[in-house]
């Protein structure tokens, strides 16, 4: 996927600082995690995940939790991504900075079948100095499946060990 | 645990018809799932979780997506004991019907220390034919850390095949 800055751009969640790269859901050091990855295109967060066999709520449909799961780490990619543009850095070329969800807020429009690659995509809704205010949409097969609505912070001094 | 009629009250959610045991947060017949076991106990909805060392955030914390996984599976099975109690039902004891999840919202107080056994309690804010709402409290070592609040409905027919 093109940076559009002559350079080939990463997944946000790979430029992580190392101590930040171990999340279940996005770090690329957690062996047992989901591995989201999220790429910065013309101002929105992309993201397509598979969701494995057993990521089911019943048989042919995906886990709520799953799903809740790939809107946090993809909103929090999108809202270091959206802080790195307003700084004058480049996302998926510069480290990317940590966020953590302060509240999470997902609607599952209707049952998202267990099969296609699932498409994210997300936005900024509101960006202060304090918080980022993210909105995330997952498609199945072209159809609108979940909606979220992130509100993510920099990473607190007490986690950031 | 008690289920104070002279029987051992199972878990609610081994008690979902099997075609409806398959559920990565909480289904018996999940062998790769989180296992999520809620109790009904006075009105309320108890559960335990310990996470696995690879549910981390980062290291020395929870992975928000977990915890939302929590809830959500959690609050299910609370939204049916509540609606079984209503219809004269004995939760952990009859079959316990399935409901799903329209939305979620978790808030996350304070980071969340990966160690601790985590408690869960629930219990409905309101209860209607067609949704029930139920507010989830999450506590590590008696600090609480996530508070959720969650809309479920009775399993759409197309989902139940």
């Amino acid at each position: 996927m093109a940076g559009g800055v002559g350079q080939e751009a990463a997944a946000l969640q790979d430029l992580y600082p190392d101590d930040f790269s171990h999340c279940y859901g996005c770090g690329k050091l957690n062996a047992h995690g989901l591995h989201v990855r999220t790429f910065w295109r013309d101002g929105e967060g992309v993201a397509e995940f598979q969701p494995a066999p057993q990521h089911m709520a019943m048989p042919g449909y995906v886990y709520g939790g799953l799903l809740a799961s790939l809107v946090d780490c993809h909103a929090m990619a999108t809202a270091a991504a959206a802080t790195m543009v307003a700084a004058g850095h480049r996302p998926g070329i510069d480290p990317t900075p940590r966020f953590v969800t302060a509240s999470l807020q997902v609607d599952y429009l209707r049952p998202t079948p267990l099969g296609p690659v699932l498409q994210l995509r997300s936005s900024v809704a509101e960006r202060g100095e304090r918080k980022v205010i993210v909105q995330v949409s997952v498609t199945a097969d072209g159809t609108e499946v979940v909606r979220g609505r992130v509100v993510s912070v920099p990473i607190p001094r007490s986690m950031a060990r």
